[in-house]
């Protein structure tokens, strides 16, 4: 295992710290580092709360600032942060309006996260959007559902973006609900990741294999096939989203192009090159596009591909000024 | 080899194209596609060209954009443009106040690049800065000396800042020149790359080792070590660079931890993270910070440390608006 690191314990620690010296500018750590927030939080505006596992980094920490999140949580790599930490993030970031908490669909997050509002839920108006992007169902028996992975990205842009608009936490719960019925996601990976706690492979691939539908934690997916030139990969993805979701003559669409870790740009603007055509091929126009390692997994070679279908209004949020680490524009 | 790619020969084409496609509101092609460019050129603006073989992106069509490059060129996988490509950049880009051509030091850049002004310069004012930001030197026989590589980026951000605010070619040549003398380099891989075209590794690790010195075509470095903690490996790299440097007190530094393609963004901040200490504890305040995969080498898994001693003048200009691809800030 060859990663830059010095301790598995100090991993996230680090690399946080790291986040936090290099955007001092507009984040910086709540108290005890228990999670990161805006260095200038709005008055009165209903505050965007998410956070999860490290090891997806530049989300959540990345998406902190105006336009998107007001503070992130991480947990250790790939569980959950704990009730205290998400429960200290909503006294901060809570300037009057209440706090709406993005949660993506795993047990162990949504379990803390319920807690966390079980808890402040007396001092604090609050409220929770699950996210379900995946077209992948958790294996695990006690799954609720589809997990949520890279859509997650949009759905806090486009809240966020409503929350700086003045939208109440009401309004902004329904449009995040509406919303993440219109995302789909599904991944690919050519090697499986390695846990730096355990020094163990997820899951172990052949030089010629890959793996279709995996997780944002090294889980397998539905199906080890030979591996494949990007159009047939990126094909095979676009097309199972396309039949899974319910695109009317019309749609407007996001389509984004999101690298797992170990694949470089270059590779990444190829896939999105074929994703495009391909889905424009098939009926619906892309109008807005992302590209890059946003929702990571460690160092996983793969890439998974996102598409949104999206209302004007939400596509003027999308268009909205945002000013984070990870996504920027004016 | 595994890849998203379709085939070798197609997938700079393929790659590049994703790219203009995604990014199509502010960037297009040139005619036959022979280079990238701003969709809006500024009258009466020194334009910036800048180019070199495919296999580094996002640099540099991802740094074409308002406050950065006019224009750039991709050659083929670590192969220079061809003179053809760049003087149709320079005949699209020039509107009237001449071509500022930044260039990375190779032997084959150098060759095209120069062709390209002696056949272009008569019919427009031309001139070039050279960016040899590394502190290995190209073992090739005929070397020039030493190669450029990430500290380009922080070249390309100033002068195209200068540019914007209207300066004159020669004091943007005379400024790019100054700057190159302050910016040093050094990467270290944790594994070989593999060309496309011919599949082959252009240097092999074992799971212990790592190669240190490495450029960004592949290159072998000046020692292969054993691997090492994240801490051990970012101090020498900044102690190399300390001592090349001629850091005077007072001096006010731009670190920048640049990925080589394969290596996560959570890696990378840890790294940044000591990197910055290590700098700082060396009696160098860093006052400005990149962190990512900017100037790759493939699917490189590896890192490279750039450390740039601002004047006053040149930090206003980095902080100055940039709107590309890669860099985005207001």
């Amino acid at each position: 295992m060859k990663k830059f690191m010095n301790t598995a314990e100090t991993m996230v620690a680090e690399s946080v710290e790291g986040f936090v010296r290099a955007h001092e500018t507009f984040v910086m750590f709540g108290p005890e580092r228990r999670f990161i927030r805006r260095r200038h939080l709005t008055s009165g505006k209903v505050a965007l709360i998410s956070g999860g596992g490290a090891g997806h980094e530049p989300m959540h920490i990345g998406f902190v600032g105006h336009g998107m999140l007001d503070a992130a949580c991480v947990g250790h790599i790939f569980t959950s942060p704990t009730p205290g930490q998400i429960i200290a993030a909503i006294e901060a970031a809570d300037t009057g309006a209440g706090c709406l908490l993005v949660v993506k669909n795993y047990d162990g997050d949504l379990m803390n996260f319920e807690m966390a509002i079980e808890m402040a839920g007396e001092r604090h108006r609050l409220d929770m959007v699950i996210v379900s992007d995946d077209i992948e169902t958790s294996r695990t028996g006690e799954s609720r559902g589809r997990r949520g992975v890279a859509g997650t990205l949009i759905v806090e842009k486009i809240l966020g973006a409503a929350a700086e608009r003045g939208m109440s936490l009401d309004e902004l719960k329904q449009l995040g609900e509406g919303l993440n019925t219109r995302i789909r996601s599904m991944g690919v990976a050519l090697n499986g990741v390695t846990v730096p706690q355990t020094e163990r492979t997820t899951f172990a691939l052949e030089p010629g294999e890959m793996e279709m539908g995996v997780g944002i934690h090294g889980e397998p997916g539905h199906a080890r096939q030979p591996f494949a030139t990007a159009d047939a990969i990126v094909g095979h993805l676009c097309k199972t989203i396309i039949s899974d979701i319910a695109a009317a003559p019309g749609a407007r669409a996001l389509l984004f192009v999101n690298g797992l870790g170990g694949t470089p740009p270059a590779e990444l603007y190829l896939a999105y090159n074929g994703a495009r055509r391909f889905i424009e091929e098939s009926g619906i126009p892309i109008e807005r596009s992302l590209v890059g390692n946003y929702v990571t997994s460690l160092d996983m070679q793969g890439l998974s591909v996102t598409l949104a279908l999206l209302t004007d209004e939400e596509r003027s949020l999308w268009d909205a000024p945002v000013a984070t680490a990870a996504l920027y524009w004016p």
